[in-house]
């Protein structure tokens, strides 16, 4: 990891930088478009579906707003998430660093802790660059990722699952190896690899977007997106996302599960912390989501900078029915955590009255991104049953 | 319908003509590409794998041939299959046609039978071109199915389920309303639409290739695909695609199941006959490909023009490996018809030794359509234990 001295600043000038990079070694992963979707996303919602939520007996005066909806599939990326990016960016500025390079970093390797996709992506960044790569996991993870994990080169060293424990046996192995820590969210070259999935989508949305509308005459001439909503875990990806639309007038949104506390950004904002909420624990199914938001991406999403207009909740029950929809009529495999900014477009009446409002009759062209496709099939059919028999 | 004498010829710049009608209604689908996917196809079979198969005691001579996939997804397709190209361009030919329009057409409307993915096709067609569809569905049908059929404002007739009541229903349907019968696959103006996904591949590959090439220096110049292999059923996607590629250089290859004789195409072939088998009677879990050759699509893919080089065959545990292999590590969600022309460049032993051979050390680059992903999530669980207790 390049030492804070030597970071690039955080702006989209360096997601521009970060994607040079690593264009190479990252797919240019597609943007999808369903008339389908954005026909049940700009219909009203029912009575029966407000049921239970902070909108029950509201339904007459539900949002119609107009929403097209251009998604981005980060889980087609490789090691199917985006994580590949931030991992890709993060390993090759080490690598390009001739100070880390005289001392020994290319022999030490590098090191982090997860039981997810930065596991993978750093396991598989690391490999691609010739260093070796130190990975500690909780003993309890899903056996198939600690075996891509060790698939792609990886050392992996089985931890206690909770946070002390895994911290402790991180520090040793960095101190036993040498290795450099690559943290999965709270760094900027992190956050600036993962941002490049939003640039990226931001230009291939413009060109869909000219082309749909010379498609559908009489509509409004469009230039590109209105929005980008992203769903927020630790916040790499979302502070990625607000670097890389800075200047550009498009407004920035994250998504959280509301399950048990995930929320920490959406409560963090309404409450107008000065300080991210530290203390999370949840077992939302967005498993990719149940950790706090780390202070680097806070300082570009709150902070002083401000980047992210708003946060938006959706329920278990909400991300279920996304991923359902998803499957059956989008036709790409995703986990969970990766249909969270979708499910709030869908779903959350505040941000679709939002769109209603600032929209109006042309509506909104609202980017979001599939952030990954790790789930486990045995798993899917329990997932989408969630919440079925309520109403 | 258009009729006969007004039909494009069977001709590569027919299918670019079809392209340029359907471009505005169509998805220009993604192709992607995956590293773990072309070193698994390019590893030699274990002599597990080829246990019950006609290579049974021969894995020590395994082919190993070098393998680069480019997988054209048409499951991200409007009507989730490619079904759509040649319902759009069958239907955009009729209204395009002064004497059908002078008749009655646009009020009489189209009509067909189909249980899956034509169906839908048609009726989306139709209802974008504004005029009527009529459907024969099989009283079994998946009520999914049938649902999406009505959805998109199809009028639906459930007819017995066997092909003489089908076909029975659908005369009297044609007879009563004057609807035009459009029939799946046997049709000129179908083959020809569903030979731009093709036309489609050989332009998104050849870039890819090309940007391949770029980041694997030492590597030899490629200039696009050496071959593409679709599953074939009726032989409309097999036809166009052959016609897509004549003059190319690009060698076509058909995909079938062995499956209860669903390998009619094959047999043909092999045994030299000079016309298509008209009788096949199969419940292979490729449910698109039980149907028979057309005569229209064999006289391109054999009769006197031979644009498909061979076919060869998979069994059921072979789709039902490669279904897991694209949802677990490809990350989208495929029929089991979708995924044959895969399935026989990862298990097909004699198709393995032919690339192999002709493709030496540099081995080929090879386009496979995933034809469509209309499955039932229901259905999944099983589709993908086939065979899993056998060796």
């Amino acid at each position: 990891m390049s030492s804070a001295a030597k970071c690039l600043p955080l702006t989209r000038s360096s997601v521009q930088a970060a994607h040079e990079l690593i264009k190479p070694h990252v797919h240019r992963t597609p943007v999808i478009h369903s008339r389908t979707l954005d026909e049940f996303a700009s219909r009203q919602q029912t009575p029966a579906e407000l049921k239970g939520t902070p909108w029950e007996g509201t339904a007459e005066r539900a949002a119609k707003p107009t929403v097209r909806l251009w998604i981005k599939c980060e889980n087609l990326q490789r090691i199917g998430a985006f994580k590949a990016r931030g991992a890709f960016h993060a390993v090759g500025r080490l690598v390009a660093n001739e100070d880390w390079v005289a001392a020994g970093g290319r022999e030490n390797g590098v090191a982090t802790h997860s039981s997810g996709n930065h596991a993978q992506a750093l396991a598989l960044a690391a490999r691609e660059n010739g260093v070796p790569a130190h990975v500690v996991m909780p003993s309890i993870s899903n056996p198939k990722k600690v075996e891509a994990t060790k698939g792609y080169g990886a050392f992996v060293y089985e931890s206690g699952s909770t946070a002390p424990e895994r911290q402790e046996l991180l520090d040793k192995v960095v101190a036993d190896t040498g290795a450099t820590f690559v943290p999965p969210y709270n760094h900027p070259d992190i956050i600036l690899g993962q941002g490049t999935a939003a640039l990226e989508l931001q230009e291939q949305a413009a060109e869909l977007i000219a082309e749909h509308a010379a498609k559908n005459p009489g509509s409004k001439p469009r230039e590109g997106l209105d929005a980008i909503v992203t769903p927020c875990g630790g916040g790499g990806l979302l502070s990625g996302t607000a670097l890389s639309c800075e200047g550009t007038g498009i407004s920035v949104f994250a998504g959280e599960p509301s399950h048990q506390g995930a929320d920490d950004l959406f409560r963090a904002i309404r409450a107008g912390l000065k300080a991210p909420i530290a203390d999370v624990k949840t077992l939302t199914i967005a498993d990719g989501l149940r950790t706090p938001v780390g202070e680097i991406p806070w300082s570009v999403i709150r902070g002083d900078r401000k980047l992210v207009r708003d946060a938006f909740t959706v329920t278990e029950r909400d991300i279920s029915k996304t991923l359902k929809f998803v499957l059956e009529r989008l036709k790409v495999v995703v986990e969970p955590s990766a249909v969270v900014g979708l499910a709030v477009v869908l779903f959350n009446e505040e941000f679709r009255q939002l769109v209603e409002r600032e929209g109006g009759k042309d509506g909104w062209d609202i980017g979001v991104i599939f952030t990954g496709g790790n789930v486990s099939l045995d798993d899917l059919p329990a997932l989408l049953k969630i919440g079925e028999d309520e109403v």
